[in-house]
């Protein structure tokens, strides 16, 4: 059950409503978000609407049966859009398109990549400065000071910034320079994290855990949106399963599943869904067919010389190629009445 | 190693052949198609091929690494084209549509099928007669009776018929009344029934197994080609996985990379791969742009009375609604310069 | 819904029995077995057992609400003995031993390991001569052939015969010389197979499929049972994940769980379900531990020679020393109180 | 390449050491524990051996091809052994019973579950006082403050703790009440939780990822181990996988697989690995005779009452009678020769 609070309720209102509702033996969390209040109540038993519907300080009362609330469509029909200023969107009815290397390397290639990016009309560029990786003898990126020389290119040239944040410390650190915090999938599940990233203004894309069901990315969302931050996106970059012809099973099943039942924005990364560089595109475009509000790929100047993920990182002229492809997708699927 | 021989070579050139790579080391398998006439070379130690190319009767000399050999693409680069009579194929550029109900049902079913497909120019139809059930107390299909009922109405109709065949003893009987064999994703390692599969001059479409590797698929595909069959189909229908939001995880990481490692046409099938019918559409139309040569869904006049798999059918109107989704995503994708 | 039939019933009382179950919307099946008659009712409202009850040639009525009927515990809870002859059986309370090669090779392959068996007290013998292979190109056994062989072999030293039967024709021409049909990992859902089982008189092991739940290792055990053929063992071979370490995981968690869903004995093979000779043991005994009812493992007497699961294999010494320890292990657990 | 130094090396003679190994194209990584020092070589070049084997400092030289390094028993043959004081070991041919409740709840039941240890010898006790809860609603646990109750209660008993850290910032606050800190099933790959791991000088045990592969729980290990902490324990807790008739799946093959490629001690979690409590002694059992250093289990006075995981939660009769079975089961295994 989600309890939307008026903007102006008074403390005695709202202590009243709990009061009412922690008596019909329901558990409350109080959820503040930048954009509203809600009390979130969490129980088992059928209630009576009729109990608290009277009551003042409610804007609206809605039965929210999943295990997740706040990120569900069921209250919520309208679609969440995300603003990064500039007129810079994510959202529902749109297309993103966010491109840059696995890893952010030097002041030369951000710079490659920069002028690709304005080259083809991309204004939101992605790059990874802390790199979580499976052996600790591996390139852990350039850390703080690459996102800093990054920033300062970046604006210049009005592109938006998505980079993963690995641990609660970094999240302060990087605040200034960041556009879009990533959660990677490594940290989909990573409760401390989520819970502090509901506590800053910018928007967070998650992506889906390794092994991650779309309930638990879904719940994993939940965690900070009920933490107070409802600028969120969601993410599918290919689950784990037997299957070793690929890197990863892009689950593109999940595209249309997470957008019925969630009003937040889903983005796809073929990149890593597939992992072979020569089979990005068309995994890219079957996201666009499959509902997606945007795609995210890898690119680099020379992809066989790139610091990671060089087998699915796609050159520039791929890249142009397929951004290009993406929007004429893009326009034919609008035209289409499609769920 | 794939050497391809001459129409006109001699029994005594094919011996010498025979012999001098049996002393190489390599056990020989003669494989005789409709069409051509191979010896499959298998062996693990590095050959000149100088000491047998230049020997009389041989066309044309192919190192083959892969498991597979006479399914992969290192051979023959030109697509395989399936003709089904009538101006009806299944091939690489072009965008075969197969729909129908999971079952035969009746022969009002049949005939109100039939209509909706003519209506929308849809020349193939699917259908079950001999239904894999995993309980033996679930309706099992109309058997051969109902093939012969639904043959008569489908060629007057100018309608080709797709149907599964569970096993060797019905090969024969349903001869007369199909025009693709489906080998269904239960019996995608029955490897009896694609040896004998590989005695007809139908075309075969095999569907991979439930939890069958990309490269399972194309072995049991070298099953039936290997028996003398070169009429053969691919078909991702979804693979188990941990998630169970959807019924299966449609790969469609597998259609690119099928696409690249043989020269069969892959098929996709969203209705199996999703298995929840609001979200078939955008799955079929994400495998148009993966790729696919063809689309396979479900389709019946009343879903909901459907004898099986009515969650995951189309009414009518969805169906024609999509058929012509999928001609304007192929038509688009035909512009891409795609792998 | 199980109604166990009195032996001397009669049509009338039968066919009244029938005609008030189908009254209650009920779908019956008839299942005749080598021990009993059932009359198996299908239907999913709740029903009012005191409508038949009464009724003449009733033995027994069970409610049973799982998918899978006969094979459940829920109306059998007496444990099935599977009987060979000689005083050799496979059964709840005591611990099967099953040994050999995967493949049989030639007689003084079989020789060898029958003298191994007998040394160590082994009664049953398991080998390959139809082997399914996923390459056409690959060995794929001695056929009905060795199978003679083996039989004349094994008769002689009052070793049983555990073998796979892959194919429907087989069936008849096997039967003279099996002892247990073992119905294989890939055919575990080949319903027409399992059909024809149901008409034998000899025992059937089925193995769980490549990626087969529980659940339809049961249904596809219920397709025998409903055939007419009670004699079933199941077996745990090892499923199909995302791990590559070992060539499947054994899934022991299945065997307790098994158990207390069926009357059926169930086996564990951990040369399949490991994959790697050092660690078959280890794997062996932790089947005994979670509560096995025998163990199938590979021996040959030069592992690193055999025609194929060489690396899998134990060699004489390493299985006389496994049998010995799979006793003393069961010895123990008898000792305990498990379920 | 790992090269292990000598106590007295100079600081001359190390850099003289990295120079030469640089030189040959390797990147070094100085691992410090409390125990040795190391520098760990990565490249992928051939090397020579004999170019640093006769510098001084050196102790031994070890060839290690595998991803990890310091924790693989390629270099050091020897078990480690866990000692955590009072003569309390986790080690190679020893069996180590850890037991407890999933959540920390109140006085009352840590001293009820104190009782129960102490009256069955024993001496490490499980449970959690911040719990990863997939839903952002659920008990979180009763943090610090639960667990400074615990410690005073068990130091007073003798017993040990082993409690889940979920981030950095809880490390150095839990440090003075924690014998173990286990790193759960969601954090494997929360890389900077493992580096800061690295640094304390308490034992950690990381639970396999819920998808985590054998290789990657051990990457995960060396990251603890070369942030320079030796005190490891892996722990096997039950994989995801399509099957849902258990929680997860046990694959207990990892056991023997990790013995063999580390020389970390092994725990069993069957609790988890299974998730029903019927069948979780079997599952222990199994665990011993897979070959397992230890077995943690869930228990609680009334496991029905219990915050979390109650469903595999044994009560004391069963946690009593278990503890038994273990040592007896672990006896017997002794007496094998098993690798």
């Amino acid at each position: 059950m989600i309890i939307q609070l008026k903007l102006d309720i008074t403390e005695p209102q709202k202590e009243s409503i709990i009061l009412e509702i922690n008596q019909m033996g329901y558990k409350i969390t109080e959820v503040k978000t930048q954009l509203g209040e809600y009390l979130v109540g969490i129980g088992s038993k059928e209630i009576d609407i009729r109990r608290i519907g009277h009551k003042e300080g409610i804007q609206d009362i809605h039965i929210v049966s999943d295990e997740y609330k706040m990120v569900s469509k069921k209250w919520k029909a309208k679609p969440t859009s995300i603003d990064l200023g500039d007129g810079i969107l994510i959202k529902d009815g749109d297309m993103a398109i966010i491109a840059g290397p696995c890893s952010i390397e030097s002041e030369e290639q951000i710079k490659s990549v920069i002028q690709h990016l304005k080259d083809n009309g991309i204004t939101m560029m992605r790059g990874g400065v802390f790199k979580p990786r499976s052996s600790p003898y591996a390139f852990r990126g350039l850390g703080l000071e690459g996102l800093i020389l990054w920033y300062n290119l970046a604006r210049e040239a009005g592109i938006k910034i998505v980079t993963e944040v690995m641990q609660v410390s970094q999240i302060e650190e990087m605040y200034p320079y960041v556009d879009i915090y990533q959660v990677g999938a490594r940290n989909t599940q990573n409760f401390n994290l989520l819970d502090e990233l509901g506590k800053v203004d910018k928007a967070v894309m998650i992506k889906r855990g390794i092994s991650g069901t779309i309930e638990e990315l879904l719940q994993s969302a939940e965690y900070v949106f009920s933490g107070g931050n409802e600028k969120l996106i969601l993410c599918e970059r290919g689950i784990r399963t037997y299957e070793r012809a690929s890197r990863n099973t892009l689950d593109l099943n999940a595209v249309p599943i997470l957008k019925a039942k969630s009003h937040l924005p889903v983005i796809v990364d073929p990149s890593h869904g597939m992992g072979i560089r020569a089979y990005v595109p068309q995994m890219a475009l079957a996201g666009v067919m499959a509902g997606a509000d945007g795609i995210i790929y890898e690119t680099h100047q020379v992809p066989e010389l790139a610091y990671s993920d060089g087998q699915q990182t796609l050159d520039f002229a791929q890249s142009a190629l397929l951004a290009d492809q993406i929007r004429k997708t893009f326009a034919l699927r609008k035209t289409f009445s499609l769920l």
